[in-house]
């Protein structure tokens, strides 16, 4: 069964020769992109959707959340709100509550936030683990992740559990955990920041998770400088998330390797922290992707369009930067060339905006845009 | 026909002794809240709607916005967007674009933003002439606001049209333009700012509409600080909107007057500025109200959600000091009692939320948590 999607007003294909096409065409057939090009050119399909000069684009790729948890966290936002500071602590609420689910209650949890995503334009989301922090409970998490999300990473490093000691808690995470958890996923990851894990805890974390064959990922850069960039940068991750504060050497470590720098502008917003220098990066050359980061503590929202329009409007991204980022540069983050581009046998991942162009996401702001979702070459909204 | 709503998580009444209701029920009869109170106390009714724990809300009283226009400013954004400084001349493109369609072309513009705006949560509008700045566009564009709107403004006072003395067409709002407008409006706005109208010349349409028995609101210190405020009080206007530059003394005045401040933080993302000083204007007790400004220039959003979101992250609003401007004080900004609350007699305009508490506004950047609207108790969404 083939779709003809036409009447395209502006389709942003992130294909280099492709482009920005105006008035076009699209078809799926088989969960793919089968033809691209000029509506008027375009081949027969068994169905038609008529666009009606929407703008079409890749959907949305989030290649950072943290889905599986249990718990409210409400008051504790309320608290910071209140002008309380931010401190790493709250995330012991969420491990326990976790804890105690059931991995029903989990998976539920996991289905509503994809679904909630998925109809804002989210095809593709990551998720992952760390708020179990036993070998148990984060095999259990990485299980139900892996069921529902597009890519799955290992977080046992998200923090040392209260009242464990830090390196005994790591010995942990490189040996007994890891041996169980990775056959589950693709990724790990470590919170590296001050309150968490220090560059030589991260390092073996990485290191340990690499000799397993799984890619790497960081947090770095959160709360300040730190050693988490440059620790990405050296181990080859495939991304470093975060980069609130950056050195001007971390900026240039970035745009000299292949490791994205993942900015979660949601998160600094509901933090109350400075927004990450996008343009320092993008100038420099580093790959830059938005992300949303959601998790119930610092960044409770599954809203890639949020991120979109907070990087026009306050962090000094064109559209078209913010636009690639939340697409193609979080397909990259994630090492997927199936993904966030719509150029023929790309992955049918389609977000329809009731607007001509891309632009309304920062025009508009906080208008929901989302028409029509195809996902896998399935129509999901 | 009695409907009750009932399982409510949580109900922000506005109204001082009735407070925030946790567990409640609400009766909608002919249009207004019948009852308000404990559900396990509520009446029966012909019909009955479950909240199944959500939160409820009076709808949005959006209290500022300029819907009567045409043509489009994307272009415009995007250039700013890409480092090009705001100036008000950008107005004269909608002047041009407006007089040259048809009154069923803006009607049909004015009731889809109309719509777009109440399928998330505002149930009261008001909205405003002033891109038509002849007799007979501001007439028709009058003509046409009334209809659809729930409340009117005339501002012919926007901008000297290009090619057009100032004094003279001070002297033709004053004049002729009020008498053929007043019979269809219930308020007069002015645009006091460099670039626009400047003090003598505000005052000057604001008396003569006060004088017509015009309530009175004011354009003022948008784009730096400027007479708007002290013009405002001085001349107990309902309302001054915009106050992103203000001196002391105008934080002052307006604390010790009836006039609201009434912020417009999307406008002043949309174009760059700094976020208004809320925080400053509630700690000295003015009443601060948020409204959209939902224009094709300067903020073109409906999104009153977005505008709680950004007081409440970055103006250093609380959640209930942020809803309660969004709501009760758009109507004190309106003139108006029947709306912006919950007690028994108002007009019932409910918002029902996808969520447990009106917190989550904040706590949910960018996610639609519109779940179901009443206006003047008929359900409209
Ligand atoms: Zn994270
Ligand atoms: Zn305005």
């Amino acid at each position: 069964m083939s779709t003809l999607i036409t009447d395209i007003g502006e389709l942003t294909t992130n294909d280099p020769e492709l482009g920005r096409l105006t008035d076009a065409a699209l078809v799926v057939d088989d969960g793919r992109v089968a033809w691209v090009g000029a509506a008027p050119d375009a081949p027969a399909a068994d169905e038609r959707f008529d666009a009606a000069g929407r703008a079409v684009l890749p959907g949305w790729v989030d290649s950072h959340t943290h889905l599986v948890f249990a718990g409210d966290r409400t008051a504790e936002f309320e608290a910071r709100m209140s002008g309380k500071p931010y401190t790493a602590g709250g995330i012991a609420t969420t491990v326990d509550a976790t804890r105690a689910a059931s991995d029903a209650e989990l998976a539920a949890t996991v289905r509503r936030h994809i679904a909630e995503a998925v109809s804002q334009g989210t095809t593709c989301i990551e998720t992952k683990t760390g708020y179990g922090l036993t070998t148990a409970d984060e095999l259990r998490s990485a299980r139900i992740a892996a069921r529902h999300a597009d890519e799955t990473t290992f977080l046992g490093a998200h923090l040392v559990p209260p009242g464990a000691d830090a390196d005994a808690y790591v010995a942990l995470v490189c040996g007994e955990m890891l041996d169980a958890v990775a056959p589950h996923v693709r990724w790990a990851d470590v919170f590296c920041e001050q309150g968490a894990f220090d560059a030589d805890q991260s390092r073996a974390v990485l290191e340990a998770a690499a000799a397993r064959g799984l890619g790497l990922r960081v947090h770095g850069n959160q709360l300040g400088e730190g050693p988490g960039v440059r620790l990405a940068v050296e181990l080859g991750a495939a991304s470093v998330d975060h980069c609130t504060y950056l050195s001007a050497a971390d900026v240039d470590a970035l745009a000299n390797s292949g490791t994205v720098a993942t900015l979660l502008p949601a998160c600094d917003l509901s933090t109350r922290q400075s927004l990450p220098p996008a343009r320092a990066l993008l100038d420099a050359g580093a790959t830059v992707a938005l992300a949303s980061n959601c998790n119930p503590g610092s960044s409770y929202t599954t809203s890639m369009a949020y991120c979109v329009t907070t990087a026009v409007l306050q962090m000094r991204m064109t559209i078209e930067e913010a636009v690639h980022a939340a697409t193609k540069a979080g397909a990259i983050a994630l090492n997927r060339n199936d993904i966030g581009h719509l150029a023929v046998g790309a992955r049918a991942d389609l977000h329809v905006l009731d607007a001509p162009s891309t632009t309304h996401l920062a025009y508009r702001p906080g208008v929901p845009l989302t028409h029509a979702v195809w996902r896998k070459g399935e129509r999901v909204r």
